[in-house]
């Protein structure tokens, strides 16, 4: 790859970091102490397979992040598998919520934006751990495979709900189909929560890219303006 | 997660499959005898580390994928993060490739969407492992962080050069930034690649959801019909 790549003048193309600022495990989350022990993990956990994969973790590196005994963290999680099961549980529950609310969402373009940003912002945790595990779902030895590439289903479902009932109301943009739209909507959270923190934090000014923002102007590419 | 969710009667989300069918490591490619031992490893490598990430990986599960023996292996390459180097080296000339062959490219929407589809197709084999490897990306401690990082970038410069030429003759949709449009096609690209693995292997039947046919649907919203 030629220098120039690296480093143009439109500064489009990321420049070489002397040193990259990093955000290791240390710094994730300070540890609150008022939490329930299960609970306390259960957060632990949620980080490290956040940033290291489920594959990548251990079930030392956790106990180690939440400041627990590994026999302690053993008591309440007697495997790594145990733990991502967990976790997951915890990903569905936020999911079965939002699919809970949907029907309360007015299906005015307004609405559906708030609503499907407030649910699906790549910057959000919660996301950022979805995008890093359904990477993993890739692989069919990963235990909680099936579980999370349905959980990438029921975001794709809920968005599908959204689009269905904007096209009701004339707010579906010309040729877009609902269901293109939600996979588009789905792949740009999962794909800008990855690059939220693997491009952002070696950038070295500011760039007009804000996650949330591109999400919004996608969704203003698929749905008609409401006075249209 | 309620029953309902798992099994709908619009089909909308995905089905509990009774035996999930799976693509292990050991169908991903027959094995190429002719290929001199140095590239018949990398290609082994790029099979594990696309399957099991960098993380996930060992340098005895791809040893025993290309049938070398371990010290043969590393004879070729001392340790895990040389191969990983030439793996991105390869994908780097990918990118370079591209990049070089971008300013013959004509900026009508025809030629700027065939040429897109071939470069970024999320169902390529390179770009199903940088989606991968980009996930790791993440972690502040993956060796490859920052050349895969660079990597997305110089996609969606390709990708932002695609779409200023477009604009110049008129050809991006109203109120479309060309760099929110580079950041959506390769987010798109990057997550429907994963989606190929993750969902679609624990699909029991045929779906409307070919990824190429997305990211042409993609281009056709965000660039403006040859004839306006």
């Amino acid at each position: 790859m030629t220098e120039e790549l690296v480093e143009d003048s439109a500064g489009a193309v990321l420049p070489v970091p002397a040193a990259p600022p990093v955000q290791r495990l240390a710094e994730v989350e300070p540890a609150r102490d008022d939490r329930p022990p299960r609970e306390k993990i259960l957060d632990g956990a949620q980080d490290v397979f956040s940033l290291h994969g489920y594959s990548g973790s251990s079930l030392r590196m956790i106990a180690a992040h939440v400041s627990v005994s590994h026999p302690g963290l053993l008591h309440h999680f007697p495997s790594k598998a145990s733990l991502l099961d967990a976790v997951i549980d915890r990903l569905e529950a936020r999911a079965q919520h939002a699919l809970d609310a949907l029907p309360e969402v007015r299906a005015d373009r307004g609405s559906l934006t708030r609503w499907i940003e407030a649910v699906l912002d790549p910057a959000a945790d919660a996301n950022e751990l979805l995008s890093v595990l359904d990477t993993e779902a890739v692989n069919p030895d990963f235990p909680g495979r099936f579980r999370i590439s349905r959980l990438r289903r029921v975001y794709e479902h809920i968005l599908l709900q959204c689009f269905e009932r904007a096209a009701t109301g004339g707010g579906l943009r010309e040729g877009v189909d609902a269901g293109f739209a939600a996979r588009a909507v789905l792949s740009m959270v999962m794909g800008h929560a990855v690059r939220e923190r693997s491009v952002r934090p070696l950038q070295r000014r500011p760039h007009a890219d804000d996650p949330r923002r591109d999400v919004r102007q996608l969704l203003s590419v698929l749905l008609t303006d409401d006075d249209d």
